[in-house]
């Protein structure tokens, strides 16, 4: 055999295909996958690894392109391999004396938790059980590996489903009056083998395969198979995780070690910091007597890690001296497996911690102050995005004084959360599509129902600790989350849950609060979140990197007070027509509307000048001195007055009762409605269209700002407004409303003898404003992209229109990879804002551009509007943490963009 | 004085102001006003031009920037060039013997008829009014002249309207039982000059000027004045004459003449050839004993110029001799103004004669056989737009068989038009705006009407002849005109007119034909225009010297047939939904929309197929080989059904009946209609969009267009389709398209035997698609612009919003110059074609390019095109012969385009 394989070797100059464990490059993820690289990492760094070696992810694509067929020299090299082990571990593959067995298990590149599949206590047959109970003294022990074998093997490789395993098993138990595995004989054990081995001739029509390397080489297929699985496929797609990022997965091969041979015996997973809330305390659950997916699964409540210091005191300290090592070598918290074999620690995995915002935020700050990693390091390592999460709401106190809650589980994923109580997976994702809030609760859940918990505001279990599959998922994804909350006993077949004798049926609302672990009936009242000293902290260190300014979207006194508390540095957007729309002003506005002579519209105009005036006096004197843009009224008027079906229903109800006062009334605003409806009122006669055809009304509210500011600083508050021209398509627009605006400040100021600093600028929301943007800058001070109203007129194609119609099909079709009124399409719109920044500054160096769209606070978007080189990005105020993160992130790792000018104060 | 004035001169080392006759550079009409340099380049020909001078145009830019008043050494150098005509006239400025008399003109670089003002006689007084009378021997004309000369000066220099002086004129004739002018005595002269000097004072509260050279003096600086009349700013900005073109008028200061002298005198216009038709003869009118305004108001009827040959026929001789010398010496057909004083010829002025296009075309062809000009000239004098008048439209003849005309009158500018009369000359402008077809009725018409000719179908008046007002105006505009209809009697009080013993009342509709000359009751049939062989020359040579294809928007069969005879070379997009809207298929497609099972909608698309197939054979079977366009569905689905307002009337007013099935359809058709409705139809849910979420409907398209090739191939004849995907703003959009595409061209190719040439293109009416054009251009073989929609996206908003709502307002207050969606916005739009094409061009060198919007037919736009190196433009069939001629002038203006790459055939 040697000879043969080393024959195919040196014809096809095949690169090396296996590398044990001392053998390969510890930071090459890539090619030995991130569990393989771990190991090698840990192996070299002395840690008490099992033996093994990692076939690599370039073997699984020759795989692939190979026609799923293992290139020849692969076995051979792993055959090799196992020798190795062979001579490390004492024991023989095959063996019926001291039988070696492997665990079989996939690693890609990049961690996609339970995506992919492992198979444990490789090597046992019928011969070699007998090794095993012999070696170990425990043939009930044996006899149990083997039937979780049979089971894995007969579950992965031939895609055998565990139910009909599992129906053997309990007709077994039925059989013999048991109720718990746990009681079962040896022999029963060996009839279930034997049971299970049957299930998989039936279903391949072949004997159960009994020779180690040929069950060695279908687990290794098996394993490649899994990165072309569905459950595999759709992770990848969800995380957008391409083929330049992880291509393939490798496969390791490691000695197995048995946390189940006894009392002394324990296997757990162990965090080198709480991943809850990032305190520097080592953190995890362990079960004694077990094997690793015992742990994982849920199934049995396992003990937190403390106790081990009491169980096993040595083994223990030996355990936090290889956390301790891990931790310094990669400068993260770990995620660390581990078994203990008869009182020997194995460490069986490591990879850095999955944490909320707020642990990664607590142990940033943490590791800075160690001197492991620096300022830079720890704010890059946050996702800008997860800040999110720390923006949770928390159930209001005041409402819930006197409510119990009718449960209460294991906090698993802080956040409160109410909706619907759905049990079932498949409907958690259709009623969220229809836009109800879920509260999806299960016993337990796997991961197959990950999908689920993107449709869910919450997830509620019944079983498991705090690194369950629910656990760890939700908290990856911000979820708020209860775990093990057993009070509760679910009924799938009659969709109810049954607690402490009430009934909750499917569709019912209860509240979830995953910080204190408590469940509530009905919708509770909840507070928006508060920024801890921590993210104060990070956010302040983020504010020494970041080039981008971060300012807000603002219309009213409390958004603005929330922008300063949040870190915004001025307010990027003030809408004046919400203003209209708020406090009972509508009505005065509709007037405007409806007016039909001029001395009626000049008297609602004074009227409303007045109030925008206050309007702005108090933001601006919120703002004190930082820049407040003022956008002039933007929406076309149509939009304040009621919708054209509800008129015409009204006019038709109406009309049975003939010629009344209302009758008249509706039928004038009927006929005002039709005179204004447009085609595309999305576009159409809005922005300084209206402010040409209406002059009036901005200058009403030019004059409402200069008169603001003047009365403000003459009372010696430095303010500084910022006059913003919507749906500016041609410089001519803006010649003509800067001319209403440069009298009516002069007037304002030698009327006062006040000198008043206001900018004059323009919205960069009409394409051919951007294309013009040389022109355009002439007459202005600043730019600000309107991201929301570019990406309609480039795409064609409005958010209400598509994201109801057909950019659901769209992203399902992969036609667009993402909803770009969320993510800015940096290819397409991207260009356009490219290429007029460079036009503007072409003609005005200082000129400052900001952008006040949806996408200021996307921090995927904030990096490419770094990388432009814009002045500022104004964002929703519960996103300017995460935009001045990002904005920090974009500036460490693509330093300051060329030609970069600041505004002039 | 001429000391002083020396003095000054070398101070201001100050230009020369005024040249005389003899002395300027006939070419240089920027400096002398076109009616200067023609005089001087008279002059120069020997041509007998009344002496005199012209003040330059720099003059008058000096006069306004010097607030209106004149530089000091003007006046010192215009009473120079006095001396000068003094000394040639042997005639006196001032003399009560033999006095000089001069008139007083403006004259730009640009030819602005009527538009400013003209004084005639100055220099006479109550003493020069005697030596006139005594030199010529005739009192009578004298003081006629002298009170001709004061209403001139107090209209033009002190603002005085007509209707003062003419209210005297009338009281005295009254006091006298006088009727005509002509009938008033000198003494009754004298009077009215006394009086009408009276109404001069009092405006001025001073004397009338009796000094000649204070006269001259104050009517140059008038007719400085009138070049920012409300009248010649109108007339500039309608033809777009900016500074560049003409800046400020000229002044020209001529000996008079004089045509009313008696029955040896006569004054008249002549032009070389005709205009209304370009025939080589000479046309033109006169009038014994009169003065030129005479002809030029209309209000006496005046002579045809042949009468001459035999009234005066050593004059008339003359006067052939000065048309022919002029003709060949300006190689264009002449508009010339003559008098003849007591038996002696004057040429007064010369100028390019305004033709129509039948003219120009005739003209243009004979003067390159005559090898006057080249065939390049000859295709460069004729204004591409000016095309669209003869492609006019006839009065059905089928239809007046046995319909008598109302009225007839001087057919003055061909075409037939229908539309209520209006007399009122701002009516017709307003009911215009509202969408109405008007015909403006007046005796005569003035400059200040201008403004309701563009708001007018045709203009009828009762007075004048061809070489009135009305008529000149009209045919330049290529308006159907019919003039001097004398059997209609206006009554402006009663807004109505009588012919006949018939009453017309304002807003009756009537029907005029331009070209015979024929009024009409009611609305009278008309037939579509046919080209004649004069035309079809012209667009043959035309042909060889464009580099651009004319390609024709055509949907139908007659359309289809129609652009071939105009000499289209292709189909550049024909609409498939415009197919659904015809022959009552309408409810074919909406059974389609309402379709609610699979079943039924797969049943009515192929009852649809078969419909689309059998269209597109037929128009493929018209155009022979040529490419034909066919864009797949573009439209939204509701376009198809009800609108929403009425949807919602029919079910409200069906409640009443409570639940019948009618009741049910109309709420099942409304809900669909909700389902469908959009914030932004002219965006949103259409074209690619409905092809990707709606494959089968693309699909069924596409089979129809390949089965139709498939069997016309089969019958031998060549076609050559062209599929074309609307609305495409991602590559991917169009990979999914091309995969339906390829997978249809080779089922039906494989079916057939058939190897069928297709072409797979898209259009580009998407911001998206022209930024990311590098990226497009690998899925297709030919990009075809949509000028319309990118129009709308490039200024966000839409032509049906933007002319009923605010594009008047901003036409009026100068924001954009012209309506962008008649003529190519090229900074904006062209801008973006541009960056499309060069980036199209840079993946694909051989990509067919063309544009198929409405500026595929617009002249400007073209021109536009052809620079940019498009492969082809799209017209409206009517529009084919003027994109032609566009096409040609472009390409000899600007020659072949760089970079230019013609479709591989």
């Amino acid at each position: 055999m040697p000879e043969k394989f080393d024959i195919v070797r040196r014809q096809n100059h095949i690169v090396r295909s296996v590398y044990f464990f001392n053998e390969g490059d510890g930071k090459n993820k890539r090619l030995f996958g991130g569990k393989g690289a771990g190991l090698m990492e840990m192996t070299k760094l002395g840690l008490p690894v099992p033996p093994g070696f990692t076939i690599t992810t370039e073997v699984c694509n020759r795989y692939f392109s190979n026609k799923c067929r293992l290139p020849e020299a692969t076995m051979y090299e792993v055959n090799r391999n196992i020798s190795k082990i062979e001579r490390r571990t004492g024991r023989k593959f095959g063996s019926e004396k001291l039988p070696l067995l492997v665990s079989v298990r996939s690693g890609a590149a990049v961690s996609m938790p339970g995506m992919m599949d492992t198979i444990l206590n490789l090597g046992l047959n019928d011969k070699t059980v007998k090794g095993l109970a012999n070696s170990s003294n425990n043939p009930r022990f044996a006899w149990d590996s083997y039937l979780r074998f049979v089971q894995l093997f007969g579950k992965i490789v031939f895609n055998i489903e565990d139910k009909e395993f599992e129906a053997i098993l309990t007709s077994i138990k039925q059989d013999h009056g048991l109720t718990d595995d746990s009681e079962m004989s040896e022999r029963l054990l060996r009839e279930a083998v034997t049971k299970y081995k049957g299930i998989c001739q039936r279903h391949t029509n072949r004997q159960f395969p009994d020779d180690p390397y040929k069950q060695l080489q279908l687990a290794i297929e098996a394993v490649f198979k899994s990165w072309i699985g569905r459950r595999a496929v759709a992770y990848r797609e969800k995380y957008n995780i391409t083929k330049d990022v992880a291509s393939g997965t490798a496969v390791n091969v490691v000695a197995m070690v048995f946390g189940n041979m006894g009392t002394d015996s324990a296997t757990g997973v162990v965090f080198t910091r709480d991943p809850t809330n990032g305190s520097k305390k080592i953190f995890g659950e362990y079960l004694v007597n077990a094997q690793g997916e015992d742990v994982v699964a849920g199934i049995r409540t396992p003990q937190q890690i403390d106790k081990l210091a009491m169980e096993m005191p040595v083994t223990f300290k030996r355990l936090l001296r290889s956390c301790k090592r891990l931790e310094k070598h990669y400068k993260e918290p770990q995620d660390i497996e581990f078994t203990i074999e008869r009182g020997k620690l194995y460490i069986l995995q490591t990879r850095s911690a999955k944490m909320n915002a707020t642990a990664m935020i607590r142990t940033s700050i943490d590791m800075v102050n160690e001197r492991m990693i620096t300022r830079k390091q720890s704010i890059m390592r946050i996702q800008a995005e997860d800040l999110d999460q720390i923006l949770h709401r928390t159930i209001d106190a005041s409402y819930t004084t006197g409510i119990k809650p009718v449960a209460s589980g294991i906090p698993a994923s802080p956040g409160a959360a109410s909706g619907q109580v759905i049990f079932d997976v498949n409907r958690a994702i259709s009623d969220s599509k229809k836009g109800n809030q879920v509260i999806l609760v299960r016993e337990e859940t796997k991961p197959e129902d990950v999908p689920a918990f993107f449709s869910s505001a919450g997830i509620l279990t019944s079983k498991g600790g705090k690194t369950s599959h629910a656990a760890v998922v939700a908290r990856g994804m911000g979820r708020p989350c209860i775990v093990g909350c057993a009070k509760i006993i679910i009924d799938y077949s009659t969709k109810k849950f049954s607690v402490n004798g009430r009934t909750v049926n499917e569709g019912d609302i209860i509240t979830i609060d995953g910080t204190s672990g408590n469940v509530y009936e009905g919708s509770m009242p909840t507070l928006p979140p508060k920024l801890t000293d921590d993210v104060r902290k990070i956010l302040d260190w983020a504010g020494d990197f970041k080039t981008l300014e971060i300012r807000a979207n603002a219309d009213t006194q409390e958004s603005a007070r929330l922008a300063r508390t949040y870190g915004a540095s001025g307010i990027g957007l003030c809408r004046t027509e919400r203003m209209f729309n708020a406090h009972g002003r509508l009505a005065t506005f509709v007037d405007l509307i409806m007016a039909e002579t001029d001395d009626s519209r000049r008297a609602t105009l004074q009227k409303l000048g007045v109030l925008q005036k206050q309007d702005f006096k108090e933001i601006l004197q919120i703002m004190g001195g930082c820049s407040v843009t003022i956008r002039l009224l933007d929406p076309p008027l149509h939009e304040f007055l009621p919708s054209l079906e509800s008129s015409i229903y009204k006019v038709s109800g109406l009309e049975k009762g003939g010629d009344t006062p209302a009758m008249r009334d509706a039928q004038r605003v009927l006929q005002r409605v039709r005179d204004l409806v447009e085609v595309n009122p999305m576009m159409g006669h809005r922005g300084v269209r209206i402010g040409i055809t209406h002059p009036e009304i901005y200058e009403m509210q030019i004059r409402a700002v200069c008169e603001a500011a003047a009365e403000l600083e003459s009372e010696k508050i430095k303010v500084h407004p910022q006059i913003m021209v919507p749906q500016v398509g041609c410089k001519k627009e803006l010649d003509y409303i800067k001319k209403i605006y440069e009298s009516v400040k002069s007037e304002v100021e030698s009327r006062t003898g006040i000198k008043l600093k206001i900018s004059f600028g323009t919205m960069m929301e009409v394409v051919r404003a951007c294309l013009t943007a040389d022109e355009i800058a002439g007459a202005v001070d600043f730019f600000s992209f309107g991201t929301n109203d570019l990406t309609q007129a480039v795409f064609s194609f409005s958010r209400e229109d598509a994201e109801g119609k057909f950019l659901p099909q769209y992203i399902e079709k992969e036609i667009l990879a993402e909803n770009p009124f969320q993510s800015l399409d940096t290819k397409g719109i991207g260009s356009l804002i490219g290429l007029a920044t460079s036009k503007g500054r072409s003609v005005k160096t200082a000129l400052e551009i900001g952008i006040c769209g949806e996408h200021g606070g996307d921090p995927k978007s904030i990096k490419f509007f770094h990388k432009t080189g814009l002045t500022y990005v104004s964002a929703s105020p519960h996103r300017i943490p995460i935009a001045i993160l990002a904005a920090a992130q974009a500036a460490i790792e693509h330093g300051q963009p060329k030609k970069r000018a600041r505004m002039l104060a």
